[in-house]
């Protein structure tokens, strides 16, 4: 069985993982990191890409970040309901922007910096095991992953480290060892999110976030060419249930008052989400961060934002465990994680309580939340309340 | 059957339909108001009071009025959770305040003002009819009430007038005449407030609302003598099931991190409270106003300050109606209302669904609850959003 060690061992090569790498690069430590997928699979991850100007003023110290020069800077959404739009513009309100460029994108740029700087990633390889994270020298188990997906049994690796960080999404290896089941947190949701890719100009130059009668639609943006769009959708909904003209129609219905450009369309998936926070984030020499130990769902995009605040402050924390034996940090790194992450939780289930329809809502609950996007927009403190959420709220570090 | 005359029927004789029969003869309007309770019983109506600054900016006009004299200017109130106060200070975020003055001595005003100026009361008369109200001559018949709170049928009065107005609270009769039952909106709440009249010093200088582990509690304040505490508690409570040692121990337990100053318990009740907006607040020649047109659980002291809200909107348009036939401002009358009463239904939701605990809510709203709370109190436009709401929007006239 190879032995080998480093300072610390990360699972899993998404935006967290691969951005703890270069942090504590930058700090001369050193780092292996894991993922059970191939570098072409990380690399074409559809997902939202809003980033907040935060996240982006990290992401564009790495050498040649594409965000800055291919991202698009979004000033501001709009609120769209009773058939009208309201802009929420962000520079006026709060002094910051938020940034569309989708996460394989910022994948990419990671993936470019840190094998440039020889970092180990071991893609194709599958955590099949982590121990003696309650003593001083914990360790990773690790196999090669076959082209089948399956876990090829002779490769196995043992790797010991000083700490063990599960940034290893939402079906987290290392959270088992970490986490809590009992004191975990779970909220589901009556509703999924139907999206589609289309070949269409932009129907808009921002998001679109629509509350109608008929139930929420986002309006999006990928290129000049391509664009994103979502509608609320029962969770059991058949991808291939509706025809392309069915879609445009019930994307149409949604949106009232404006009129989106329609063009094929070439990808549709049902989004299923959920709120969760796991019941531990930090166990001795392991902690789980991102996706690993919390999920939001999708409304106001905190996702990947949330995955970059953990890894700014697990990062700091490390610098002083490995580099200086000084624990104060990794000691306070879930209460300060959590008093993020909380807020994000409730930011996130507000826009998408505002925003849908809920399915047993009453007639009262829906003219209360036409009064509640009254509330908001007729109010500068109203939006800025939420624009500071949604370009997010400053880093602790 | 004697037949009288007036230009306004008013049916109610607390705040709004005193108001509204002030400003009418402020126009040279005249009106009859009928309320089926004596003086005595309108004047000693216990209810919260804490008027919003448009509220007295209106109240202080009258010849007479204490409110500036005898109520107390609040600047603030104290949100507390996770054992922490958090003090929301109304001048610096929005330049206004709010006036604690029981809604008693509000009464003792108006009907001391109108009294003195000559105003038509009939106390102990029920209106027991409305009719003609989709024509242009709508009367209202009402008889006398005797000591047992029965109608005498030999006492008959019916009263022809140009527009019949329901202040006549939430059992209101005008209201079935005019509003629609299948529009209406509701919403029950899983929880009441028990409420206890003290004899006690003041705990504290303004009201605190906490948002416990073992649910939510207000403190508040009538005198330097007297004070008002309420509790959340199961709707079906029995009033005298607590010893006055268990009342101190629940309401003590509620406060974490502060301490009351206990002394006898002299009243206590338990009030149920819901959410309602009538389907139609204006058919014809009748308009319904304040509790008779909407009622808001208590959190947030909304109740009153809408009331006063929806008065001002109509002195004007049947300033307008009666005086000069002009039918825009009536016509106009129900849109406008509706758009602050939703507004104000939602903020009362919202500070009931923030602060109290809900018996089937699960643990993670709980924390995203707390969340809740800590986005409002760290961002100065989140207590923005929430002063701005409290002590109340400029009123549309």
């Amino acid at each position: 069985m190879p032995l080998a060690s480093t300072q610390v061992a990360i699972v899993g090569a998404g935006p967290a993982g691969l951005l703890l790498s270069h942090l504590l690069a930058e700090r001369g430590i050193d780092s292996v990191v894991f993922d059970r997928r191939t570098r072409t699979e990380i690399e074409s991850t559809i997902r939202a890409g809003i980033l907040e100007q935060g996240t982006v003023d990290i992401l564009s110290t790495l050498p040649g970040s594409r965000v800055l020069t291919d991202g698009n800077r979004h000033d501001g959404i709009e609120l769209r309901f009773a058939g009208e739009g309201h802009r929420i513009d962000f520079p006026s309100l709060v002094g910051r922007s938020v940034w569309l460029y989708p996460q394989h994108e910022v994948l990419k740029d990671l993936i470019a910096d840190r094998l440039a700087a020889g970092q180990d990633i071991r893609f194709s390889h599958e955590v099949t095991g982590v121990s003696g994270i309650d003593g001083d020298r914990p360790a990773v188990r690790a196999h090669a992953v076959d082209g089948d997906g399956e876990v090829v049994p002779e490769t196995v690796i043992e790797l010991a480290a000083q700490f063990v960080v599960g940034a290893d999404g939402s079906r987290s290896v290392v959270r088992q060892a970490v986490a809590d089941r009992e004191t975990s947190r779970y909220r589901e949701y009556p509703f999924a999110w139907f999206g589609v890719l289309c070949e269409a100009p932009p129907s808009a130059d921002e998001l679109i976030y629509s509350n109608s009668d008929a139930g929420f639609a986002l309006i999006s943006q990928r290129s000049d060419t391509v664009q994103r769009m979502y509608f609320q959708c029962d969770p059991d909904t058949d991808p291939e249930r509706f025809s392309e003209a069915e879609l445009w129609d019930t994307l149409q219905a949604r949106v009232p008052g404006t009129t989106l450009r329609e063009g094929p369309i070439f990808q549709r998936d049902v989004l299923r989400f959920r709120s969760f926070v796991a019941g531990r984030l930090r166990r001795g020499r392991a902690a789980i961060i991102g996706d690993a130990a919390h999920t939001v769902p999708p409304t106001g995009a905190k996702g990947m934002n949330l995955a970059i605040a953990d890894v700014l402050l697990l990062a700091d924390a490390l610098g002083d465990l490995v580099l200086e034996g000084d624990e104060h940090r990794i000691d306070a790194f879930a209460d300060i994680a959590l008093h993020r992450i909380w807020k994000a939780q409730h930011f996130s289930w507000w826009m998408t309580s505002m925003l849908h329809r809920t399915p047993d809502a009453g007639a009262f609950d829906r003219e209360r939340q036409l009064g509640e996007l009254r509330s908001v927009v007729e109010s500068d403190a109203g939006k800025t309340y939420l624009a500071e959420a949604y370009t997010g709220w400053p880093f602790s570090r």
